[in-house]
């Protein structure tokens, strides 16, 4: 079994998002929600997110910084077979290493191309020297992971498959836990009785979010921690402190 | 006419997204695509996009490196009133100034919330010392501009109202003019008549984007410049290469 297969402990994770059509408004960027959404659901913390152009120097100085800062590191794009795909170059420069084609994703390549299987074909075999190929029982085709740093396609529908390799492969320390209360007052009248919960309760992120155009509701409020009983008393402290009748529900 | 109502001609943007939120997977970002569109058309290239969460010294140290390197930065996020707002005052961190409450925003918030205007509330009219305010004439509350970082708010609905004021106060030095092939091959297949096209017009970007799962093309190749005989005859030298059957038409 790989590496890469057996289940991870991390802390902190960050995504490079790639592509100029992102950058150009061409192309609304769709990956980003479904990882975090992923990420946040192992209790890890997508602590950063960067999104730059097709540029293989970029690339490798981007990945070489956020895979020396977080635990782990996913790049979206740049992986196929044209010269505007230069992601599994990057990473390899990032890490110092060359590439190679991975012989058992090239004759994934040719039994599914036949005799059409060019040199181009084969460029989407290229792998960093060093790294993993990690797949699931649900995708026969493999992701490639280079030391903490995973390499996911840019096509949204092919992105999401590969959600199930990253939560069969990584796990936080501990899940994160939420709480909503959705209230009737706007953001303005909440802060003072915000700022008291948030100084008593410094291990509970606390958000507000007004909703403009919403009439169910002007604001909510957030919690989230990953000890339950900080959570219940953060919640239970706000409720002390808010009147009542402002309180819609709470999720 | 406060300086940044003059027209100004930028190059390059970057922009950085703010939040919480956005980092956890609990809101779908939704402000870049419609930036992106934005600056797109004004011919401004968008460089660099960061997300973070709501720290202020992360913000501030974002805002001082993003503000040397490109012309211009957006921020997208944090001017509320509440705790977990500080976009503010990281802003005025990054070029080492202090804030202090604009009387016209003040203003404009006691005609709103009257006697409940509060101490709270006034903190929305807190701007960094030295920052404009700029106005268009379909949205009276201004936007505050410090030297080149326009912070912008999050909700998206007010997000967008803001676009009108960045149309009308910046332009890139000349427009992007793109077109688009759509073709019946797949991107193998494409790659050496694009790279091709990539070594005689390097200041032509070629962009190869593959649709898996739209049968009505297999991969759309696009084609975009500031000079419009460049661009046309860049299109013109891939119509060459490609065979007649392949394409299914040009946009």
């Amino acid at each position: 079994m790989p590496p890469a297969r057996q289940e991870s402990v991390v802390n902190t994770a960050a995504a490079l998002l790639i592509g100029n059509e992102l950058l150009s408004g061409k192309v609304r960027e769709a990956n980003l929600f479904e990882l975090a959404h992923t990420l946040r659901a192992l209790g890890v913390q997508l602590v950063r997110v960067v999104m730059i152009p097709d540029d293989v120097e970029a690339i490798a100085a981007e990945v070489a910084l956020l895979s020396r800062q977080y635990d782990v590191v996913f790049t979206s794009g740049g992986v196929g077979p044209t010269h505007d795909d230069v992601t599994i170059e990057a990473v390899a420069r990032a890490f110092g290493v060359a590439t190679h084609v991975d012989p058992s994703v090239a004759k994934l390549l040719s039994d599914a191309y036949g005799e059409a299987c060019s040199e181009a074909h084969l460029r989407m075999a290229l792998v960093p020297d060093g790294a993993c190929l990690t797949t699931d029982d649900e995708v026969p085709w493999p992701t490639v992971v280079m030391r903490n740093v995973w390499m996911l396609p840019g096509v949204p529908e092919v992105f999401r498959m590969k959600l199930g390799v990253i939560r069969s492969t990584l796990r936080g320390p501990a899940p994160f836990l939420s709480r909503a209360v959705f209230t009737r007052l706007d953001e303005a009248d909440l802060k003072p009785l915000l700022d008291q919960v948030v100084a008593a309760y410094a291990d509970v992120e606390v958000g507000s979010y007004p909703k403009w155009f919403d009439p169910s509701y002007k604001t909510k409020v957030t919690f989230d921690a990953r000890k339950p009983e900080r959570l219940e008393s953060a919640v239970s402290a706000f409720m002390e402190l808010i009147p009542r009748e402002a309180v819609i529900r709470v999720e």
